[in-house]
């Protein structure tokens, strides 16, 4: 199966583990705790097409209504909902879930429009805006939810009005003359059109996506001039009245759109958008092998290493800038708003973990996991609470007066906590990439990362099963366990990470048939038929790492494996400054140590590592050399906590990832 | 006297010097360049008031038409001219003055108004967009002019019509229920209004100066709410119309409106209206003396000292940020465009200058003077090529593919040649605060900078006379020679640089009676009638200089004195990657040679101090500590030229100031 969100369904997962407990908070918590809040405000009854106070709002960021993207966030719910509910039923659920289609199916209009703001507060409007107002965009997450509610429920009752939708889309939107050769501002519906298209195979949806993708940017698309152009001038908007999103007029490159993707150099604008239209991208490039498909992959590869290599933080956290809430300049990575901004929202490295497994699709190569496996156990798992109920939106590397480290209960703008919540529900999809061949009785497993779990696969009456056994990501023992009848002929590749600077498989491939290509070691079906039991093991220790120096930020952070450490008030009780003047001695040793906690984990310790600069008082712009920074005091223990696990235990909000480095003069 | 403007004039350069071969360069070449680049631009027969082609362009900055300041740049020009006519007589020069003149007076409307826009483009818009349009910053410099034309013709000629024009902004503005309750967006009329005081003595001057500065920010100054809200609701803006330096919807910070300036806190904004404003500001302090004055003087001081310690690079340049040409957040200062961005304007430091003159009028504090004395030499000296035809407008610490280290010959908005000309017109006005008084027959003079230059003053019949001898600011011995009659007491005060580490006077003072108050050595008048030859020796020895550790900026740059040096790739031919990878130890050994050339310099050599990183690239966001970086290559001899001499030797464009430090891992 080609989406994690339908191979989920082969994942089981076994003994609880850091992904497990996840889930089963969101189980027993995050979904009930948002489906009271979609209920309180307003949101839930949205559908039912009745004027809501709110409505009357100015925007917070115009010229967007707060209220524009209810639709998504009910869709979101729903998706996330039904991904939970073929892990355990729940009654409440069951019946919100009924309710929200009954009220979906209800708001569909004649010809097919479903969309609250279209519909209710601007009703002559639809189509008029697609630059700014998200109605694709919602659409997109509406088509997500209907496959999620139909793959849970084996009916179309929201898959029907769905489908109805998309043709009116197909109908509005395409070459011909008489269609608008527009695309969405915020993609979403393109990703979602290829998920759609293969459930149903109806070439129109795949036509719709392709459109859609290959339309953007075009500088000559409507009337000859840029559809965005057009349209605005359509709309009598006048050229310096601009989005507050956009730093000048006509900043296309906030919406990707600037200039066909194929020609885009590197990775620009909005972050969580970049990363939608890059998965669809990807996607297209699998299912369409027309002729520019090369040239579609050769764009994304070269966007990803450019987001990667110069515009990701040490968390695989994307977006430097607030106004935009996207990419900077190469290389500008300040680690918070003191500093010159941190953006690095939640949805937007949930994005790129969508973007790496459909990467993975394309190209095996552990770089792209490796970007994943990050951003899952940082950037994005620090988006919620260990209760489940408190959410990030922005996740900056340093705190400050103005931003303390702090989860929220919602937002006016609530994209992230259900796309957490809708994540975890299918998260079992990203662990490995199974495939088989029924002809030839073959099975392939892609492990990307490792978590307690089985997977089963089918070859035709034969079934094959994988069980994994860890405690990852906090112990680097893996045990495999494998079930496969005789006739079946199954290879195994195992990830091995980037950072790993040693690993083990046991027992020994005597054969030396195994070997690592593009960080994945090959398993043959020799070695596994006789050896159904074998372990990886990666020994995880804590070490340093440091941004490139072309970010001129002068730090080092603690990792573990795939874990990011950072260091906190809470057991740093000292802090008065978020650690601003903190310097770590890279050379410094680290111990561990296991907590017991909702989710245990192991936090570091650095002793006699630690100093605090003493900050000159210049009356002008510099310090003589020999005047300089000196230190002020030894910090005998500097405490770090996972990344993720930041703000879980009260405390001032002060936090950091990355330390002054020690040099020289320190 | 109390203005620069005036006291050049007791000013005389005598041996060839740093300044007097700039002004020089000015005299012979600067201001007829610039008067032929008037013509050609059309900017020299605006004030005939006919269409000219370029009013039809479309604004480079909207709101504000390119030409819009066509006024100030006649304006600053004559106001240059008339300083230098003080130096030398110049047939074409004074007929130009002559010509521009009688086309001011003639372009002048019936009610006094005076302005070429306004006039002959918008004639209906008068005092419509304070806020945007230039429109009294424009008189300000008539008035600047006017004040310099009547000091070298001693006639009225320009004076005459402006007094006239300030008549007709005194009736419109103001606080009486009938007048507009505005102030200007660009400050600058405020300064010369004060300057003007003086000279007329009118209470309507000081008045309508202190109304601009007390109105300026009133949250409720018009109709109960913010005077450029009300402007433009009457124009008939939208709200989210923005001019392309608003980063959001009233962003009045950009204009120091955001607040009235006793309630501000940090400095904002656009880097020069906010020097221009502060300028203002002191000088009312001095002038004025009612109640607020010392709230006001807080304030300034305050916001000096934000500004210097916090908001100031190496250069003694202001403005990080390109879109506002201003502030960025306290400690933001990157090196150039590809770090984050980097503006440091000519005319801002030049309005440094201005306003250090002023504190140092209010509190005589060698903090003042040596960033006044560090803008001049550096931030301000490289906005002129040594030939004086090329200028520059932005001044990177780091030049950038996108950004070269070149000087241009003109600039659509062209407020900064003009600028350096007309100060280094009046520059003598910077060396030192003479003051006398008669009855008691004392002279003191604070000598805030080194020269070879005499100082005469008038005390009733006697004169004093002080003359320096110095090869400043490359060699730091200065000879003085007083010729002061018996019956005058005189009080000499030197200002010993901050950065200076030692430094003698010779012959000594054998009463110890001198003594360094605020980064000034008082010799009382027993001294110096004891020693009418004195010298003052300051050792110049090249030095190692950090910004602020806050800053994240982990770099050193060389200075020697009061000099910042750069690195170029002019005698540093191998240099690619503009001195990206450039890596300096601060503990190197520097070695000087003097260099002959139009202005002879002293170069910095430093011999196996320097390498090059070697980048490592990675497949994702960080670098492991023990995989970082290393050494490619020594650099044998790195040599390094003055900041402000940068860009006249031809090469590529690439320069750097600040070099990375070189740390234990490299």
């Amino acid at each position: 199966m080609a989406y994690p969100q339908n191979s989920h369904l082969q994942t089981t997962f076994t003994t609880p583990g850091f992904i497990s407990r996840r889930r089963e908070v969101v189980y027993s918590t995050t979904l009930l705790y948002q489906l009271k809040v979609l209920k309180t405000t307003g949101r839930y009854d949205a559908f039912k097409l009745k004027w809501h106070a709110s409505y009357n709002d100015e925007p917070d960021v115009w010229p967007v209504p707060n209220h524009l993207f209810w639709d998504s966030d009910v869709a979101k719910w729903i998706e996330g909902a039904c991904y939970f509910l073929q892990y355990k039923e729940n009654q409440e659920i069951e019946s919100a879930v009924k309710e929200l289609v009954e009220m979906i199916r209800s708001a569909q209009q004649d010809d097919g429009y479903l969309n609250i703001h279209f519909t209710v507060v601007e009703p002559g409007k639809r189509f008029t805006n697609l630059r700014d107002l998200h109605e694709l965009y919602n659409a997109g997450h509406l088509i997500e939810a209907a496959l999620a509610h139909n793959q849970y429920y084996g009916n179309d009752l929201l898959l029907e009005p769905i489908l109805k939708y998309v043709d009116l889309l197909s109908l509005t939107f395409g070459p011909d003359p008489e269609q608008k050769h527009g695309y969405p501002g915020h993609p979403e519906i393109e990703l979602a059109l290829l998920r759609l298209y293969e459930k149903t195979r109806d070439l129109k949806h795949l036509k719709l996506a392709r459109y859609f993708i290959d339309e953007r940017g075009n500088p000559k698309g409507q009337d000859g001039r840029h559809y965005y152009d057009v349209e605005a001038e359509v709309r009598g908007d006048r050229p310096d009245e601009m989005p507050k999103y956009f730093p000048e007029k006509r900043s296309y490159w906030y919406q990707q759109a600037h200039k066909p993707i194929v020609e885009q150099e590197n990775i620009e604008g909005h972050a969580v958008r970049a990363m939608y239209l890059l998965t669809a991208v990807s996607d297209l490039v699998r299912v369409d092998k027309s002729e520019d498909a090369e040239t579609k992959r050769t764009a994304v590869e070269r966007l990803w290493n450019n987001m990667v290599q110069k515009k990701m933080y040490l968390t695989g956290g994307i977006g430097a800038i607030k106004q935009w809430e996207g990419f900077g300049i190469d290389y500008f990575l300040p680690s918070g708003t003191d500093e010159g901004g941190c953006y690095s929202e939640t949805c937007a490295s949930i994005g790129v973990m969508m973007l790496a497994e459909r990467l993975l699709q394309l190209d095996l190569d552990a770089k792209y996991a490796d970007i994943m496996e990050l951003c899952f156990y940082n950037a994005v798992s620090t988006g919620m609470s260990e209760d489940g109920s408190k959410f990030t939106y922005v996740n900056q590397l340093a705190s400050s007066d103005t931003d303390l480290s702090r989860r929220a209960e919602w937002f006016t703008c609530a994209c992230c906590p259900p796309n957490v919540a809708r994540l975890l529900g299918y998260v079992g999809g990203y662990l490995w990439t199974p495939s088989s061949d029924e002809k030839n009785n073959t099975v392939q497993v892609n492990v990307h990362t490792y978590a307690s779990a089985t997977l089963s696969i089918s070859v035709g009456e034969h079934t094959v099963q994988l069980e994994q056994t860890t405690n990852w990501p906090w112990d680097g023992n893996i045990r495999f366990e494998l079930q496969s009848p005789e006739a079946i002929s199954t290879t195994i590749r195992l990830r091995i990470p980037g950072w790993a600077k040693e690993w083990t498989i046991s027992p020994e491939d005597k054969q030396h048939a195994s070997k690592v290509t593009k960080g994945y070691l090959t398993l043959s079906p020799d070695f596994v038929r006789t050896n159904s039991s074998f372990q990886l093991n990666i020994p995880l220790k804590p070490r340093c790492i440091s941004p490139h120096p072309y970010t001129n930020q002068n730090i080092v952070a603690l990792a573990r494996g795939p874990i990011i450490y950072c260091v906190e008030d809470f057991d740093n009780p000292w802090v008065k400054d978020h650690f601003k003047n903190l310097v770590l001695d890279p050379e410094c040793e680290i111990s561990e140590t296991d907590v017991e906690s909702t989710e245990p984990y192991k936090n570091l310790t650095v002793r006699d590592g630690a100093t605090l600069l003493q900050v000159p008082e210049p009356s002008g712009p510099y310090v003589a050399h020999d005047e300089e920074t000196f230190v002020k005091a030894d910090i005998q223990k500097l405490h770090f906590i996972p990344y993720a696990l930041r703000d879980n235990r009260g405390g001032k909000g002060h936090m950091r990832v990355g330390l002054r480095r020690k040099s020289t003069r320190v």
